[in-house]
């Protein structure tokens, strides 16, 4: 009996998963929420826009969790020997760059530089680079259209070129010191591998081309003359950073003396190359080509893929299409939505001041609404727009109130425009020739909302099918650890054997019903016109918005 | 020492106020509420437009009113005697009508029909005939533009002839049992003076110009070959109506030996025609030409007179512009919306729960955020939109929302958004030149909320000044009751004399602060796109809508 770990790190905690290979069951895991912060999140009062982390932070919470999970799994599993992990993969959020030095270590970690914010972790949700993001989608429509084409014409603040470039000019200080930046999905595996040189740090394709502009047909990162145009200094940082990616067969490392004494596992056993959290959950969700897989939390990352040989299109408003970025041999296509769970929280906790008890009392309400009873259209676009306007510079939008909306009414029409938006994203897809025959979701939100499952069911006219783990992201790093493993150390020669045996779906599946979903036709013609309107893809026509509403409402 | 009283009918209660007048003072005053449905309103829970009242619990309300502010005012002023009382002013809600028999007693009284919502007053603020409204609408746009122009080109759902005709659509067995229809405004005074023949009421020039279509220069009430457009059966009820509606110069009747002793009044007194409450609060506030009086209550209601000698202009969206409507001699102009406490009290108490306590709170974490600072653009629409659109069917709006975004600064958006609502009235009126050199406040919430006026002195740039006197409609009512009375009796021969020592201002103005204002005239522009792309006005470009409120935020 052979096991894999996967690590799993999320927002605010990292979750360690420590999986049978042969598909009998998910032994144990640990969750373990970072130290540091609000929720692990370093704020800024002064601007929201800000969220870091700590970089040790990663690596303390991840020993706690491994640690605790290997000790759960002698107590479930009589059998288990932590000898017999073959393997650790590893997920994160991204792009969260930090900066290190010529040692690969942590900026954040000298005493001089531990409390500068400019120095931890930059963390996905960070949004302070908002005008770096806006003149390097000005610079490259202009200079280099081919970058832009690969992320949907509109490079995001989120990304790695906006946050570096946004240190260099914020805090020169702490640009001046670093060595280098990784992101933390190729950090983390470097700092388990004992990886002493930034150089050295096997770089993943996913992040690299998804975030960072690199890609093979231009020669990897993007040419100096580019970047010289953003800042010299970013051209001269161009050669301290990497010239090749790599996809999931690679391996990232072995495991470190140090860390499989800290972890209490066997020193030398492959460590997968890192990946974002929601493409190894994909590969946990059994993606393949015409799967599309939805990880649903705070916020919804959306995946697919298509095979390497075909012909891709560039599709607009979709950020990044990489070729191996999911899966060894695919291309990756990911989208995305920036506030679901966030955007529900946001009205509960923010606004009507409840908590999970009012989480649970407004989805009852909600529930016994009709699809346009409320008379409500809302946009979800409080953290911005990912996908298909790639716009951080929107903000959300309720409509329809009358002095009788109530809080549960808003609270149903905050998911419906997340289903609806999670709608456009399947038909921008669809309409440049990625097949969707099946779409698998996974997440909190999935596993616990049926409400909102059957929401964006209804909203979609599809089939919403939930993967069998609840784990997915860290299943999907387990797997990739024991891919990495190879079959002779009881692995996987390759991911679609490993998924076959690893992954699955659960028996409930929630299927659109017609008459729901011919109202919510409707209701989707106005979320187009009010989306396109303040998304600035056209001019609109608004008159008929609110009359139809209350048609809808009225029932005619 | 004189007295006289007003009687002053709210949406939910009614005043008796006792004034001296020799304008040295409010003497007593007294509310009841109504004693039947919630809050003195018979609701239904199957449609939200429907809101009715019981006739006869305006009768024992007033009753009780008068009775307890004649023994508070017996208590406070040794020298009161009722026998001193001139005269009796009413002012009511309206388009509030009610269907009587042939004896002018209401159907609503017969056991038959006592528990019939259609056989009730029809609320000012019900909007079931809103199909009737827009039918109205259409019909005399094409056959009768001479009646619509005078009420701002949309006949609405609030009004005289789509409350009845709706009736009769909706419950044709009380139109048929009605023998006429008359408003509250005129009904109560005829109560009063025991007027037992509907066609002997005498109507006041108020109601029957701004709800009715009623003009001299057409012969009255519209023509019945224009109400056989509608229904024959309204051009049949046209006759059993009236054909001479009278201004405040007008006695309405005198008061019943019956009444004047259920009061502890003197019986024949003079009982003044009844106007709509803003009307006569506009003449409690001190309304001349150039003075425009705002009542801020649940709704607002707008009110400026104009020299009747001078040509008065049709202007687009104001509802109503009507010789002798507010004061006799003058055109009486009217504006309204439809909702500004009521949109505070929804945000506060329907949506966050609270109760006064958070109304306070709120207040004050509002009070501290700067113009623009929130990134919110809302519209006062939650109860359509009186004017200048003149359109039921429109409904509330928030945009800007990001998770950070909290309950106080979503309550100074609504009363923002009410501020730019009546900036819109504002310009609208001075644009078609009515004069508006002076702004009067008046109702709780211009008395209450400091925030809310300084507010509006920001946003529409002008001083705002509050009305001396906390009860001006009933004010209004009262000094109607002197005038009708007449000098000889301890009243007045005119209503320029008489508000000229029976009003005044509270010392408390309200100054706009330059550099605010400008901020605001950046958010105003937003508003009106908004505004006239959801109103239907234009078609509008929304892109620059969330990034100038994101601009305006962060100080740009």
């Amino acid at each position: 009996m052979k096991f894999s770990i996967g690590l799993d790190f999320g927002t605010n905690s990292v979750r360690c998963l420590i999986v049978r290979t042969d598909g009998q069951g998910e032994v144990s895991s640990a969750v373990v929420n970072y130290p540091s912060g609000d929720q692990g999140i370093l704020l800024s009062p002064s601007d929201h826009h800000l969220a870091r982390q700590k970089p040790a932070d990663y690596m303390s919470s991840l020993e706690k969790a491994t640690v605790e999970a290997i000790a759960v799994a002698r107590k479930v599993l009589p059998d288990f020997d932590p000898a017999n992990v073959i393997g650790i993969g590893v997920d994160t959020t991204g792009s969260s760059p930090l900066p290190v030095d010529e040692k690969n270590q942590a900026l954040a970690e000298y005493p001089k530089w531990k409390d500068n914010l400019a120095a931890q972790c930059w963390l996905w949700k960070d949004h302070t680079s908002y005008e770096e993001a806006a003149r390097i989608t000005e610079i490259a429509g202009k200079e280099r259209p081919q970058y832009l084409a690969k992320c949907g014409n509109t490079y995001s603040s989120e990304w790695w070129w906006s946050k570096i470039w946004h240190c260099l000019n914020v805090a020169p200080e702490v640009f001046d010191a670093a060595y280098s930046w990784v992101e933390i999905a190729d950090w983390i595996p470097s700092q388990l591998a004992g990886i002493a040189d930034p150089k050295a740090v096997k770089r993943g394709v996913c992040a690299a081309g998804h975030k960072a502009f690199f890609a093979e047909e231009w020669g990897g990162l993007p040419d100096k003359e580019f970047l010289a145009l953003l800042d010299p200094k970013l051209a001269d940082l161009r050669d301290r950073m990497y010239s090749k990616a790599y996809d999931a067969f690679e391996v990232a490392g072995s495991l470190s003396e140090n860390w499989a004494e800290r972890l209490g596992l066997a020193a030398g056993i492959p460590i997968a190359i890192g990946e974002f959290d929601v493409h190894y959950g994909a590969i946990g969700c059994g993606v393949e080509e015409g799967t599309l897989v939805k990880v649903i939390g705070t916020s919804t990352c959306d995946c697919a893929v298509v095979k390497a040989s075909g012909e891709v299109p560039d599709v607009p408003g979709i950020c990044g299409i990489v070729r191996g970025s999911i899966l060894p041999g695919y291309f990756g296509v990911e989208a995305g939505q920036s506030a679901v769970g966030d955007l529900f929280k946001w009205w509960v906790e923010g606004v009507c001041k409840g908590d999970d008890a009012l989480h649970v009392s407004l989805t009852e309400e909600a529930a016994k609404l009709a699809p346009g009873q409320s008379g409500l259209l809302a946009l979800d676009w409080n953290n911005g727009n990912r996908t298909v306007l790639v716009d951080q510079r929107l903000t959300g939008l309720v409509l329809g109130q009358t002095l009788h909306t109530s809080r549960a009414e808003i609270y149903r029409a905050l998911i419906e425009a997340t289903a609806f938006g999670a709608r456009m994203i399947l038909e921008r897809i669809s309409e440049y020739g990625i097949p969707v025959e099946r779409i698998v979701c996974a997440g909190g939100i999935a596993e616990k909302n049926a409400m909102l499952m059957q929401i964006y069911a209804d909203i979609t006219g599809r089939e919403m099918l939930v993967s069998a783990s609840s784990q997915s992201c860290a299943l999907g790093a387990a797997i990739g650890a024991a891919v990495v493993a190879g079959e002779d150390k009881g692995g996987y020669a390759d991911f679609e054997s490993a998924q076959k045996v690893m992954t699955g779906v659960k028996p409930e599946r929630y299927l659109p019903d017609a008459e729901r979903h011919a109202t919510y036709n409707r209701l989707f013609d106005l979320y187009k016109i009010v989306h396109d309107g303040f998304g600035g893809v056209a001019v609109v026509d608004l008159a008929p918005v609110m009359k139809e509403l209350l048609n809808i409402k009225e029932g005619k």
